[in-house]
């Protein structure tokens, strides 16, 4: 298959060779220059990255992938900043790739302003990519995942997904990385951060950040999420996340962060869990992609057009039953095909 | 539209009047007939029971829709026999529909056997439907709705829909009723029952079942539950579920968790949430129908299926970027449709 597919390909597109040598010679223009392309909503870039992805595919997986979500006030810049700076201090080096699905409502991007992580942003050993704008098919860090394979590619050893907790944001960065992180205040009760519901079951590591405010509220506050954390989470199905403080502005509590993430992914390498779940995100990533695809095509599909709001004004409202509303437009769309 | 779309369907397939007044009419056989067509996978059947959901729907929308969930073992049968029963004695008619993902696999069904409940089953105020094999898109629970508002139409005051703790099927049920319920056996800490990732987060109300063996362990693992879902859940995201003791097997507790679902199903119905609720719930419910019938279509395009196996095979080894075949298997289905 993979022939017959990739002779098909280079029929359509020539592979950019002098781009896959500039990606794993780790050259930084090399490397935007190919993230660009994967971000682009052109057909033929489309087509041109996925080649590009073909070639660069032997070079990829060998990374820590590290989604990094909290409330915007949880420190999460800071908290970054000084986990890459540590890692580049060990010999690492850090790519922080961004989703931020806000940006397409306020217009900015969570790291359009790179002054945000000042000493991170300029250094050598770190790569900084802001949010990219949609692509083509609407999804939300639908080329994120191209860009982390691309760093990977390119060498860094660490890459770090940054999300907001808005909307599908982190179901989709906890589809895509090997730990799933989430940065918390030391507030406890009820004045614990404004979550969307479920994010938290998708953490593997909780940070109680700003451990220095309140040293004494912060441990409270680690126990209290670890024993709801453990009464929530069945051993059987999935285990508890780890609960850490850290003080990311003082830089204290980042490498026992940082050692809980890689005796974890030491774990889960070791078992085969985690080669399990690259291979089921990578599936579901591809099906994701497809349905996304399927359902673009849908939509601007003329007949579908002429009756979807209609449609779903009637459904809103009660007077058309969801399941007939889609058999008509399913219908509309199978008339139109040829 | 709706005139429109009304004249297009007549010309396919003509409303079966005497089906509809039959259900109307509150007539047994004609509301399982009404169901069986609604769960036919016969693509004629379809149109039939699109036209017929169409007709019943204006008198759809006034019963209270219950989803209840819970591992086996925890009691779920007793509960909803004991709570059938007593909301008959209190003169209402009670539907219970399964959604029973698992039976596909085991080849058996939990409500196959009515015997599972016997005294609700006989009795001529309440009707009991087991879950349906697959239908045609493969979905689960994919035609309770239909049954549920089939049942609503034949003037069910109560519509419950059971579900048991496998795969999607409780997000499904909790995107189809009012209120979503989990049932727990009474054990604290790390003997709680396994639980899938993300279900506790979909419960509205938690009843902690057998109270009865140990009163005390059972009080404990209430306010346990309580303590970690005001932790986890933000007031401003969604309320924390209410958590409640029972006995269901010596008729403890049910009263009161019915007085619990109605007091948040008023609240509900007062504040607008409820319409709110019912009318996004239809329009995901149209969309995650589109969704299937397109993934079934594309999976059904004979090109897809000379190359799907193999680039799932090679997405799962790593070999081939996962957006990279989506675009290759969305490239084929589209050269093939004319």
């Amino acid at each position: 298959m993979s022939d017959r597919t990739k002779t098909d390909k280079t029929a359509v597109e020539p592979l950019d060779q002098a781009l896959v040598d500039g990606v794993l010679g780790r050259r930084p223009r090399a490397l935007a220059k190919a993230i660009t392309l994967a971000e682009s909503t052109r057909p033929d870039h489309a087509r041109r990255a996925a080649r590009l992805l073909d070639a660069l595919l032997p070079h990829t997986g060998r990374s820590i992938r590290v989604g990094i979500s909290g409330s915007p006030g949880a420190g999460k810049s800071t908290f970054i900043e000084a986990l890459g700076l540590a890692l580049i201090a060990q010999g690492r080096r850090v790519a922080v790739l961004a989703v931020d699905p806000s940006s397409t409502v306020s217009g900015g991007s969570i790291l359009g302003d790179k002054t945000r992580m000042e000493r991170l942003s300029v250094h050598p050993d770190a790569y900084i990519r802001p949010s990219p704008s949609r692509g083509a098919l609407g999804g939300v860090g639908e080329k994120t995942r191209e860009a982390m394979l691309i760093c990977e590619a390119a060498g860094f050893d660490v890459v770090i997904v940054e999300t907001v907790g808005v909307g599908q944001s982190e179901t989709t960065v906890a589809g895509m990385v090997d730990l799933f992180t989430l940065i918390q205040l030391p507030n406890s009760g009820d004045d614990l951060q404004a979550m969307k519901k479920g994010v938290v079951e998708l953490a593997d590591v909780i940070v109680v950040n700003k451990a220095d405010i309140d040293p004494d509220a912060a441990e409270l506050a680690r126990r209290q999420i670890a024993g709801a954390l453990a009464l929530l989470h069945s051993p059987t199905s999935h285990a508890a996340a780890v609960v850490v403080t850290a003080s990311a502005a003082r830089g204290r509590g980042i490498l026992e962060f940082w050692t809980e993430v890689e005796r974890l992914h030491a774990e889960w390498t070791q078992s085969g869990a985690l080669a399990e779940k690259r291979s089921r995100q990578g599936v579901d990533w591809m099906w994701a992609r497809i349905d996304a695809g399927l359902r673009s095509r849908f939509r601007s599909n003329p007949r579908v057009r002429a009756e979807l709001d209609s449609l779903t004004r009637s459904v809103a409202r009660g007077d058309v039953a969801p399941t007939a509303a889609a058999l008509r437009l399913l219908d509309r769309a199978e008339s139109t095909n040829c």
